[in-house]
């Protein structure tokens, strides 16, 4: 359908017709960060990465309910900051979508978002082991752990109503990267090709703990001094360092795997 | 053969000739489950995948004794639940079909059924420690261990005979999942598609467990009331979320790196 | 050069002109032996896979020094029990071809050996814990320890001479597996098919042991008494079970990935 | 534009147009080494090699600011050990390129150098294990652990200075493999494959090592009598063995999975 529109001439501005360079472009990012997660096994079948709308800060972009390694671009749909549709659409949508609104309305600063059950970060969410930095510069100041129980109760885990991504976004506060207990874990960044970055970095630190954890004695972690001249550095964006020359690998390998954006 | 059969036209339903939509849509998924199963490193050569015949309740439909990452759809032949085959067939069968007939005598619930080595599964069946749930909600009531040695004394471990399968069955109880000593486990669910996400989660779970043991202290585990809120939202079949969504992702991925189904 | 040979109508059987079909069956097997245990990760540009010939005890067929995923028919030699070559031949050999010819000559039993450096079994092989059966029936009677340093003091740790291949030889004894301290493995077979069975399983076996210490508290071993019925079954070959099973799949999945034989 | 170049003819010896035949190989092996590093897991996006200029000790050759995976032979430029371009370039460069000017200046027997985040060896620079040798004969005298922190206080980590890259070739000193706390590691050796052959079985070692430690007791470390003599065999090149073993291997590898050279 979205390819029938995208024909016709049309004077409002919907779907993908007419869309701005600037938001061609996030959704392209949107589009090969779905599948980046997936070929570097961040995400499964399950977990989802948004953006937030480029033109209007009162909407994000995010898949129609599909396995982020199948997501084309004309998955992508716009969602309100209560997590509504903007536009009437038939396809399913994530049922925790909450996650991604509330974080975007608490938090000015943040532009993508992932949630993940990237595998070696649970262990960290149903132990008492503090999720620390090895290499992970954006774990400062700390990486909570939000815990549905504490928040409402029996449930089915699930962050499906605004009320359950409010207490997690809580948790979140002021950090990049919280655990969800026996779940997964939410990371956000002001930009797509960053939260990527963040979401990689945070299995592979965890990896390493639970490595350093398993030869045993004391752990010499980064010091917070250290990560803030990493982080800075981390963020700069320069061609050819940070997450454009991980961008660039990754969008290779992801492409190669899983084949064509639209 | 099969091919043969199928061209000519024919009055009784032997083989495929014949067979419905509903049942040709069984065949599919259960040639395709074992490819998933194979892809998604739960079976390696061995291990095996069945599933109750729609139309008839007193029989089931699996492979023909093959690797799994191999089977097509010619491979798929009928048991009865005693184990025999119900059509004279020279092709060897599995010598552990009685796991399969014995689990759909005993829970009439049960319409599908993996048998796998899958192998961080392994370690619990061997060791005093019980593989509980972090993630995975269908482990409860629980997951037992039968152990061959304790129904039957020296054996090759195999489920061979239909008593083995029976004991099995008997440990079994009402739980999704048994664990068997030395050896692997049985995964059982209402179908095809559940079965291959419960046996892949059974894996993945045990992986989890085994991290967070690593990193010591207690560990917070599902709460029955948590996992059984999770397992109705996890068997509800809805477009876009729940097996659907992991179907669509496991199967491209089998197809693409497996090859045609027939 | 060995295809012109090959081209060349001649009386005397060098190469593989005028091989039976029985020894072109065998170096088959054992380029498609070489390659399955590289993409299994037994072995990686090391190791080495050889078979005594079908026709003449008293030799053995291996490829010449070169990485086992990249053998072809044309790389494999025929060597005389005191690892020398029966044919003039510039290529490289491999340094520890004395580990195949001194298990041949002290094991009449035996028509195939593996050695390789997998690497959940080199361990083992610097700790005092000894690697048992979970599943490995052929573990019995046990898995002994060779250590170059026992044997002959300081050395680079490979059995590149007839007195360190007979020393291992002797600790080998009548058993499967020996363990080669700081080094590798070594697995004998009575065929192609079930050495590459048992070197893979052997690794697969040495995975689950690691696991299961990693959990912790005591460990159901195989008894001998199962082992033996297990082993039975094993080198039983009925077709579809056994190694005929798990050899469709590996030689399938090792040209996929590595190419043609020849 | 390399290509345009070349087909000019051109007295001075600029870029690659006019190389020789021994550069061109050297470049070529680096390019090579640059995708086996990615290939064998040993870098990911970051990370990279180099190779002291053939002609000119004074000069090395390393990719632009580029993930490895990717490199191909337009990329490498020329340094000087200071770290500065030869030749004005506007492409971006590594910011950790002192890590190699300092090591050639230190070091006249070094003409290669490795430097990544090779995953499992991360962990023994922020714990209390020393990285010991099972296997990796390369490892004597000793693995040091250079500390950004304890040779200028809080930095970013990155050895981006000459001043730092003097403090890792002092920390380094005669030895082929230093660790990086919280960072990675930096290999060197006489020659490209040669340190790619190091740089692979320095992270091989690490999983050995940490799995040893798992297993728990005592460990039969590789005596520093048997590392000499095996190091004297790995350094030999004879074809077929040591690293031109494993090059024909890994080349083969690296090709298939990442494209071409130029």
């Amino acid at each position: 359908m979205a390819k029938k529109t995208r024909a016709r001439p049309s004077k409002r501005r919907t779907g993908k017709s007419g869309a701005s360079a600037v938001l061609k472009a996030v959704i392209e990012d949107l589009v090969i960060g779905n599948r980046i997660l997936y070929v570097q096994d961040v995400v499964d079948s399950y977990g989802h990465i948004s953006a937030r709308h480029p033109h209007d800060p009162q909407r994000f972009l995010m898949s129609r309910a599909r396995a982020p390694g199948l997501v084309i671009s004309a998955d992508i749909m716009e969602f309100g900051l209560d997590g509504e549709l903007v536009r009437a659409d038939e396809r399913p949508v994530y049922s925790e979508r909450f996650i991604h609104s509330e974080v975007y309305k608490a938090r000015p600063d943040v532009n993508a978002v992932v949630h993940s059950h990237s595998p070696t970060v649970v262990p960290f969410s149903v132990t008492q082991v503090p999720l620390r930095p090895i290499r992970a510069a954006f774990f400062y100041p700390e990486v909570p752990v939000f815990d549905t129980r504490a928040a409402a109760g029996w449930t089915n885990l699930l962050v499906s109503t605004p009320a359950l991504g409010k207490a997690l976004a809580q948790t979140l506060g002021q950090n990049s990267v919280a655990l969800m207990r026996g779940h997964g874990n939410v990371v956000v960044a002001p930009t797509v090709r960053t939260v990527v970055y963040r979401a990689i970095y945070t299995e592979a630190n965890a990896k390493l703990l639970l490595q350093a954890k398993m030869l045993g004695g004391p752990i010499t972690y980064l010091a917070p001094e250290e990560a803030a001249l990493m982080d800075k550095e981390q963020v700069r964006h320069r061609p050819g360092h940070g997450s454009d020359r991980t961008w660039e690998m990754w969008k290779q390998e992801a492409l190669a795997r899983t084949g064509k954006l639209r």
